[in-house]
């Protein structure tokens, strides 16, 4: 008996998780192609067979300044923010890294099956937290953002029971509310978000959480999302939980340090992380929904007929940077 | 400004990653039941006034047969079977329990956002792997259960994407098929399965998956489930991820050891831990699943008028063991 193993859900969170080129990925997923294509020749193709697919078109490179680099000791967690949903908290976000706001601010928080928070550990202290200088100490809330035509979606075919409407926007899982006029991003695994008090114009930025367990789907239109994490994702969910009330750590020394917040648009070029990601609103992207939605490779048995909008990774990769 | 701080998701994930007793949890989850009461007059309530409104009828001890403690050097995990849903393959997890099967296996592989996977290390050594004795080195496989009306079915008001109907079954996420007269178990956060090859009836129960991430819902009826965890889910979770193929450990000295594991029933009773868990067939299951629903706390702003089968943390409490 050789040891059983389960596929990989996907060669994208293999990507993702570790910034792998896509050929070392393909080796991942493509166990056996030809006995696939034996049991179904009508058949859908395979995840990988999607990814070995796509032309250089179907990828964009992270915008520069749409890119945070959240540094932490044991490596570089890399967040692309969501200005389309929350332009005037990415906006505060970025100012906040250039007053240098988040150099030496700590995980305060880490909840098991739910999300971990960064925060000036004197955050509670007033006389010791750190000021807030040129950006904006807390903002209205920008939970939902009014929906227009011009606002790129791409449905998903099946339903959601926590939107009217769930689909890709701008390479983000998105909602929409048509009827309302309102779009929102969901609160998926590895979203990042605005921490805030009781009161919805508590949030500024200064706070941000990330999702590291079920999709938190209940804080949708809760909470102000601003970005994603597209690589690094396991340096955070794989932080220890802490003991303490709400995950808190019940010693300030157990929080794990985070060294700084940067746009990646003021970090050198030769020390930026070149990713492209897969586009959100292309042929090939729906194909990559198809092969979630039904997966062809030979371990599955059943298919489900169905993706969630949160059950959908996407597509990261590693390029050279240009010169 | 005070520390920004989002609700804990409910008293019971607290309490299941924590263990602790009920009075610590509800000290973490009414922050403000005043203000609430004040603006929501007519409101459901929220999570811990229905948990504080429990009987001792509408729990249950957990059955020492169908409890399962795995023992890692940083503590334990308890896992709770089910064996309506899985007879053969949780008859033989117990065989190979006492068989000491288990003892001083490994976590061989953890991928982000997926699975832990626990395995004999030397699985893939024809010479070096250890023999199964008393128990089956595979099995048919139990993919889904044939449905009667016996088993019982708390249905969740809420639609599913991945099943016609989801609710609760013995305490577990279920979902059924009554046109194909099948029932079965979702893949959730802290989903225990069985590992195997790409043949069905590879499996035996010998090598264990966790899942550790967003609800994989495409392993459903591609895998035999045969339990979750209840208790300890974060030393699974917070486990280093594996740098490797599929979440594999590069390196066999970075895989995380298993001492053992064990049948609860075999344990001394001072051993034991006592752990009772919220029926999911009572009126005060009803009241939690409303609650979950459409959060009361003063945080939220919008509520979802819905709940995913898989976002609906199940409460668990420590006991005092009988003497």
């Amino acid at each position: 008996m050789q040891r059983a193993q389960l596929p990989p859900p996907s060669p994208s969170r293999h990507l993702a998780a570790r910034g792998l080129g896509l050929a070392a990925a393909f080796a991942v997923v493509l166990p056996l192609p030809a006995a696939a294509a034996e049991k179904k020749p009508d058949a859908t193709p395979t995840t990988a067979a999607v990814l070995a697919a796509t032309r250089p078109g179907d990828w964009r490179m992270l915008d520069a300044q749409d890119t945070l680099y959240l540094e932490l000791p044991q490596g570089r967690v890399v967040i692309e923010l969501a200005p389309a949903f929350a332009p005037n908290h990415v906006a505060n976000i970025r100012a906040l890294a250039r007053e240098h706001y988040y150099d030496d601010v700590a995980i305060v928080r880490a909840q098991d099956n739910y999300l971990v928070q960064i925060s000036d550990p004197d955050a509670k202290d007033e006389a010791k937290r750190r000021p807030v200088k040129t950006a904006k100490a807390s903002l209205p809330p920008e939970f939902t953002t009014p929906w227009n035509a011009r606002i790129a979606f791409t449905a998903l075919p099946d339903r959601d029971g926590y939107a009217p409407e769930v689909g890709f926007s701008g390479g983000f899982p998105a909602a929409r509310d048509r009827k309302a006029g309102r779009a929102w991003l969901p609160n998926c695994y590895g979203t990042v978000g605005v921490g805030r008090l009781n009161a919805p114009d508590s949030g500024s930025g200064a706070e941000l959480y990330v999702t590291i367990g079920t999709p938190p789907r209940q804080l949708d239109r809760n909470t102000t999302v601003v970005g994603r994490v597209v690589q690094g994702m396991d340096l955070l969910s794989a932080l220890p939980r802490g003991s303490g009330r709400m995950g808190g750590y019940d010693r300030p020394e157990k929080r794990p340090p985070v060294q700084r917040i940067r746009v990646a648009a003021d970090v050198p070029g030769n020390e930026r992380s070149a990713l492209e990601v897969l586009r959100t609103d292309t042929p090939a992207f729906r194909a990559w929904v198809e092969s979630q939605r039904n997966r062809r490779e030979p371990f599955y048995v059943a298919q489900a007929g169905h993706v969630d909008v949160c059950n959908l990774p996407l597509p990261v990769r590693a390029v050279q940077p240009s010169p």
